[in-house]
């Protein structure tokens, strides 16, 4: 099983016309914004007979739609032979999530390429393999584990998009080096890239530590794969409570499970200020608390799907630059934590 | 992969209350049919709170119909911690393959045990690992392969079902005794047990058999599971045009599949006769060929899924006790075969 979570192939490509992705019997679900903000993407798709333009975000995701967008995902591509056809997701992770389902199901499941169009799930949500859909407001209460055959990174897409995500990414950058701590992340804390050419020169090794993990615990059976919720208790709470993207609130609660982990004395004082300077200086992220409201800021906290026993949370700290812990916490200690950092009233 | 579809546990008992299935975290999707012809079901399945009756059919595997299903689940069990909950089928193929996608999607899967109440479901439906839903009123367009942890056959339960119900079952026997030929199938055609005693009596060995063969090929990737596919490409035609049940017409498919091979030369005539013996004489099936219009007759045979190229389907031929023959086959050719055996005009 775990093999196959790691045979996703990586392919990286300056632009669609070096990608080299196939057009046979191949369905491509997209994000049609990216319709508007690149001309090349335009251009090329046309050569698509069976494409399917889609509004992203959290509606997309929504079991009610899903029938219907199943009939006509059906129809257009009715004359494909089930075992030859290809389902091409190019998009962020809303897309990746539906095209990624759809494809686990279809004809009890056909070849799935993912090419992400954001940075965040070019780094993160395209690889492990996770695929949902949400049913009456709650989030991926549905999905497949599901791992594409390939994953295509097409500078020339990642470009198009807008600046703001690229900051959603760093998040998840710095996440994933301080989780793995290998010789690359020796190089990006001293690398002089900044921004996208920091992200796409470092997005290889990213990728590769985050499947390590996977490779682990492909269907979250042990518990191993939690430890890629570093900076995620928190930083769910911040995204739902004040609004931030995913990506720049786990920016954030990266910071507050380093202060964390610092206070209980899980992790040196030097080493915190390395992890520290790695966020602040090379992924640019500004810490910014801002103190929740205390009952929001535990209910948050409570239904965070990670929880371990009533009142309690996994809460993922680290011990040394690539190295993390993993412990069961009362929401309580969480909710002081948060108070003396700042992030809760 | 292979492993994980011979981890079914088989489990043999005679009634509920000796089944000991587990009741903690547990959602019982049942066929509300069950209520009314066992009095033993009925008291059984009022100690689980969480139990979701069904009308089996195909209506109930509409994918339009699953957004309200699933909604009504997820109510259900919202209180069940998702990797300790475990979803209970109980009915025959289609609560089967609603219940067991359901399962293997829902919160990305989880524990699911099959107590099928059917014949047909007990020896082959219920193996295998095949879930699916219906999407425009085409068959088992969307669904997963997601093996059961468990499958509880009790007999009491298949004992409470119509007579008819054994026929079905009858066909599938056959088929996988042809299929395997192992030191069970010597035992099988002398065995003076008939109807529901012999299903009882070889449901063990008749199920592994089948196992065997899921095992070399989990997925349906490699071609070898089309084997079990004997007796059904000639079935399915005879199921669709003359409304027989599954089972039954699988029957009619097989003494089909007999005459063609032997007419070929691929069969001898002795193993040929050993073969019509066994089914006509220990199954207790019928042949009884009834002519279909040539246009019907060939239209449903090029709709079989299991095409290989235009014009042609894959056909399965037996060769002798315990070798099948995959070969691509005209469907011209089989509409002349049958129009020989009297199954078309």
């Amino acid at each position: 099983m775990a093999a196959s979570f790691l045979n996703s192939q990586l392919v990286f490509a300056s632009s669609f016309a070096d990608s080299k992705i196939e057009s046979q019997n191949t369905l491509v679900i997209y994000d049609r914004v990216l319709e508007k903000v690149s001309a090349e993407f335009r251009g090329w798709v046309r050569k698509y007979p069976a494409r399917y333009g889609v509004a992203s975000g959290e509606g997309l995701k929504d079991i009610d739609a899903f029938p219907v967008h199943l009939k006509k995902l059906a129809q257009l591509s009715a004359t494909f032979p089930a075992r030859k056809m290809t389902v091409l997701a190019i998009g962020g992770g809303s897309v990746g999530d539906f095209a990624g389902f759809f494809a686990s199901i279809y004809k009890r499941g056909v070849r799935l390429i993912h090419v992400p169009s954001t940075w965040l799930a070019a780094i993160d949500s395209s690889h492990g393999g996770k695929t949902a859909l949400n049913v009456a407001g709650a989030k991926n209460q549905i999905g497949t584990f599901y791992p594409a055959a390939q994953v295509v990174l097409i500078r020339s897409l990642l470009a198009s998009q807008p600046r703001a995500l690229i900051e959603d990414a760093m998040g998840e950058l710095g996440k994933i080096a301080l989780i793995d701590g290998g010789a690359w992340t020796k190089k990006l804390e001293t690398s002089k890239l900044r921004s996208e050419d920091l992200l796409w020169a470092f997005l290889k090794p990213a990728i590769l530590a985050k499947l390590k993990v996977v490779a682990k615990d492909p269907r979250e059976t042990s518990g191993i794969r939690q430890i890629l919720n570093l900076g995620h208790t928190v930083g769910h709470v911040i995204e739902a409570e004040l609004g931030l993207s995913h990506g720049a609130a786990v920016g954030q609660g990266l910071y507050f499970a380093l202060d964390f982990s610092e206070k209980r004395g899980y992790l040196k004082p030097r080493e915190a200020d390395r992890a520290r300077r790695l966020l602040f200086e090379v992924m640019e992220i500004q810490p910014h608390p801002v103190p929740i409201r205390a009952k929001c800021f535990v209910d948050l906290v409570a239904k965070d799907k990670k929880s371990a026993a009533a009142g309690e949370v996994t809460f993922i700290f680290l011990e040394k630059w690539g190295r993390t812990r993993r412990e069961s916490v009362a929401v309580s200690s969480i909710l002081e934590e948060a108070k003396r950092q700042g992030w809760a009233k």
